[in-house]
């Protein structure tokens, strides 16, 4: 097993490179168990975060959610809003965009959500497809993406955002 | 739809009231997003947990995350162990209990858990299945549950966890 070592917010991670095809190769990062971490970097995307106007935090479930949590408090907003990849038990009139992979959002949270202005927030935007699925459900349930907020961006490639997209650190993508 | 009234920690929430089958409705409790609950819960739940001896906090995905994550700091644990509903792409060396549903350790974790103390964390205890396939895969890597520790207890059913059990309040179940 190879590790790339990543520095970020005063810590050092060893991240395993583990491969997505037969030609590349990532490293994969996870805040998910990591409390010191996740606690770092919230304190330094909240001074990003507290740039914008908005009302809500939203994000993808799994790994960004300690992250979500931790933000949300330290900028005094009591709710955020966890997209979820399948429709769940506790959910009423859930919407999801038609796309596959698709996320689905709880009806309460789009009635919470309506004409209101929202941060994206995510662990590792790559082609950033993730991002667009968001924001097509956002704009269904009417509610209106102002940043997009990452902990870290992977790859050389431009992504289009139509927000402004604010970042902490960067991955390599390993080819051959 | 109708709905239950929970009072919890100086809080009071609305959960809205599924069936999980023809005769039997649950009051459905949802921590995922609910930065506010998660806050003052966690503000409780540290006073039971450091009644404790014991190494790391250990849940599984997702819903009881963000209280993962709030938890361990407070009780200044930098790491915490979250178990997945599957083998995920960062994972080396998983492994899993044979029952379904499963969930899944990495082994890196299981090394981190090997004769360590653990404190199951979850937010709704019901008929103890979770918490057995969690037991059973702590027995797996060597680490030694030293306690329980959930938001509520659901149902009359009284449950043998071989361990402490610690909760904060309780939930009805509906059978007609």
């Amino acid at each position: 097993m190879q590790f790339y070592t990543l520095k970020l917010c005063g810590l050092t991670r060893k991240l395993p490179i583990v491969a997505l095809g037969p030609k590349i190769k990532i490293a994969s990062f996870n805040l998910l168990g990591d409390g010191e971490l996740v606690e770092k970097v919230a304190k330094r995307l909240e001074k990003e975060i507290k740039k914008f106007e908005f009302d809500y935090l939203v994000g993808p479930e799994v790994k960004v959610v300690p992250l979500l949590q931790v933000l949300s408090q330290r900028v005094n907003r009591p709710r955020y809003i966890v997209l979820r990849k399948n429709i769940m038990g506790y959910m009423i009139r859930p919407i999801s965009v038609r796309s596959k992979p698709t996320l689905v959002l709880d009806g309460r949270d789009a009635e919470i959500l309506r004409h209101k202005r929202v941060i994206i927030i995510d662990d590792v935007v790559s082609t950033g497809r993730t991002i667009r699925i968001v924001k097509e459900l956002m704009e269904m349930v009417g509610a209106k993406v102002v940043g997009v907020v990452a902990v870290l961006k992977q790859g050389q490639e431009k992504i289009s955002m139509n927000a402004p997209f604010v970042f902490l650190g960067k991955l390599p993508i390993f080819e051959s």
